[in-house]
């Protein structure tokens, strides 16, 4: 169970209020009134706790888990232990997010007001938000209700930041409009100046950065990421999309809607992905590119070109899945056979 | 046009102006006096404004564009909107960066002195700089004049910092000497000590780094890039060098002046970089190199060798451009007849 | 010599008091008395110093020194410049270690307390303890003794701390347990949420983050580097590793004792490394793996599958280092081959 030094548990509930949580079914005959104290890993859960099986590779680990209640696909119910009250869902990744929402609900903003913060007398903080020690907040921003400023984090001048917002220790954010319910983690870089320079046999002549970052609701953006601001234009994070830490993401980059972005991915200047891209860990991308939406993109790989809508694609440079798979299966039978006669 | 939340603009200029602040030259015939208000990118600009085209991908927003005023080489005229009033030059990016420089200054220093920051009290800073709220100072440590020292910046013990300098939020900078003109951007981290141990059966013996960081004139860090100290001898930074977000450079690494290294690149320790080297996002470096001067490297290379000055390099290990493009080619082809065979 | 604006010397040491703070042994007939003052590398050092020989590729730079004494393996005494008194090891770089040691030991904590930080009432702080200006320490902190919290650092609500740590300036912690000796360098980043959330088709939905971070005993964590939560389970790190620069760690990952993770690597969640598994930079690893004790992967390999203990990999996907070396010299000679016929 959750360390209490760090969370603090809002259950018991029964399995029908986790049923009714969570959108799953409880298996039939199963014992609707048992209380759960709290939830736990597959291989920790005791006879009181809820977990959950989402991952194939973890089916085992299910079989042999002492969990009171369990979150499985219906399908997975004939590898139950006994003993074990089911709650059955085609989602249950999705039905466990509920539930452990249901335990372990945000943390509440502890007061309003600022506490020993440096907070411009021009800066509007919204109703209930809160601007921990260290945090310094520059002249005429605005704050939304119900936001949090981390400790240390810098704020700077103009900066918008909506309703229902956290941002984390030791961000910084500059020349940046943020929307609802934006999370911003640890030590992510918001609106620096992009990579602008014109070159000479003298030197490189710095650009101004003239543009902004404009995030859009729901976005969660990871611990020292970089997003730099637009150069003329702005640099566009969609609804509702989800990036790692260590991401970089270049000037004037335009992201739809729903995109995953994997930690350690680098976007480079006016690239556009569509919505509910998704990019694996490492890939790297040249700029001025347009990305279709859907398109999926595996891990390490280095985009040059456009792609169309809805592909899946990997290698350096990024070609078509499947046509990487017969490639890289290739040079590996290739490469055997060269250790067979060499060897 | 940039939000005035964030930029203030100090036009008008009139294209007579723009003509001599960028060396442009105005097209025969083209109104002389036309008064521009603000710069804007090709799709936005309106009819009092200036833009530029340099990236040929942009030729068609070029054409369609209602901007008032661009910047672009002679040989582009023939694709100008009709009365667009055209500044011609050979390098239109180079004069976009003097008109923009002209529109948007770069922020004069608010103030001089601290604000609410923590100053030892036998650190010097210069006349006219300024250190911000949150920032710490410390003992010994020198700054010249016109600096800013941005919020929540760390500045450790002795760090000597030259005129003209610009440290960004939440930056940290230890065991380093900067000149003139440098600018930081947040987060960065000079100065943390290398990556040095010697490994025994029993585990790992860290080695004191006991070296510095020296950085050149005009030369510019990005967001969250780590620069470690040098171990013995000193890492060095060259001037004039352009280094992006998230780069690491280890300890005894040398750069000469004039390198542009792109984001989440890698630099093992010891290795050294000739003046005007091109280093692609996300390439790693070996320790103990040697590249010379000029040298080009493709994105996401490996780069395992010496390299003689001038030439370029692409793949992982890295090899010359041309026998990597045919590598590429050759292996795409393969992977294609596979695929037909296998269907 | 290290620069006296950073490092105060121990120093002089005669030669056989670094014999003895070494382990290595005095070279038959040279002087035991000989007056040490200071540390240099082998192409800088003087008459009065002490260098080491460790990599073959500076053997000539070692022939070359003017140092007055130089560690180095016995076979390299006959590559020794004259008159340099030579301290024999088999293994010179850690021998160097102790000496440097000797000369520039850690710095001393300075004084005890807080020093215009923002230490929470209930926190608690070891003897001879410092909190740096800037730091923030939340609730029911524990921090053990002779620890330095560097300025502007984070220590979140709960975290522990052991003895005898340092957290370098802008980092943050929480959700956190650390062992003792553990060194964290500029702005890591311990114990952020992990990226976690179930995908509808209507957005993605977080998933709470309710694990910690463990770190074992004399661990060393890199400037910038992320290690995120685990989401129930922990995320662990083990004794006396050593994590390099802008390294990410996904939640759930284990980390045996004494592994090597050199910069920019990054760890899928719930994947587990074995002791001293050796990582070279820009490594990418899959979720869900179980590297096997022993294993070294060459820089920038994507390892996506189990590997047994003791081997070492290469190539993306990681293969056994020998097929790789075997498939990259086919891969070189086909794309020479064409070359020669295209070109």
């Amino acid at each position: 169970m959750p360390d209490s030094r760090f969370y603090s548990s809002a259950g018991p509930f029964s399995v029908t209020q986790l049923s009714e949580l969570s959108g799953a079914t409880i298996a039939t005959g199963h014992d609707l009134d048992k209380l759960v104290h709290d939830v736990a890993p597959l291989d920790t859960a005791g006879s009181d706790e809820v977990s959950f099986l989402d991952n194939p590779l973890y089916v085992s680990a299910f079989s042999d888990s002492a969990a009171g209640v369990c979150i499985v696909h219906p399908e997975r119910s004939k590898n139950a232990p006994e003993g074990t009250v089911l709650l059955l869902t085609e989602s249950p990744y999705l039905a466990y997010a509920n539930v452990a929402a249901a335990f372990y609900p945000e943390a509440a903003i502890v007061k309003g007001g600022a506490d020993a913060a440096f907070v411009h007398a021009t800066a509007s903080i919204g109703k209930d938000s809160y601007v921990a020690p260290g945090a310094v907040v520059g002249a005429n921003v605005e704050i939304g209700d119900r936001c949090e400023v981390g400790p240390n984090a810098v704020i700077g001048r103009g900066v918008v930041i909506g309703d229902d917002c956290r941002v984390g220790p030791s961000v910084s954010i500059q020349y940046a409009i943020l929307g609802a319910k934006v999370r911003i983690f640890a030590g992510a870089r918001i609106g620096e100046p992009g990579f602008g320079f014109a070159s000479t046999a003298e030197g490189h002549v710095t650009v101004p950065q003239l543009g902004r970052v404009i995030i859009g609701n729901e976005t969660e953006i990871g611990a020292n990421t970089t997003i730099d601001r637009g150069s003329a234009a702005d640099t566009v994070i969609g609804d509702g999309c989800r990036i790692d830490n260590l991401v970089q993401i270049g000037h004037n980059v335009i992201l739809g809607n729903g995109c995953i972005i994997v930690s350690q991915v680098g976007i480079s200047g006016s690239t556009q992905l569509g919505d509910f891209v998704v990019v694996g860990g490492q890939v790297g991308f040249s700029g001025h590119l347009k990305i279709g939406k859907g398109v999926q993109i595996a891990a390490q790989s280095g985009v040059m070109n456009n792609l169309p809508a809805g592909g899946k694609y990997s290698g350096s440079p990024a070609i078509p899945m499947r046509q990487w798979l017969k490639q890289a299966a290739m040079i590996r039978a290739m490469g055997k056979k060269k250790a067979n006669k060499d060897g």
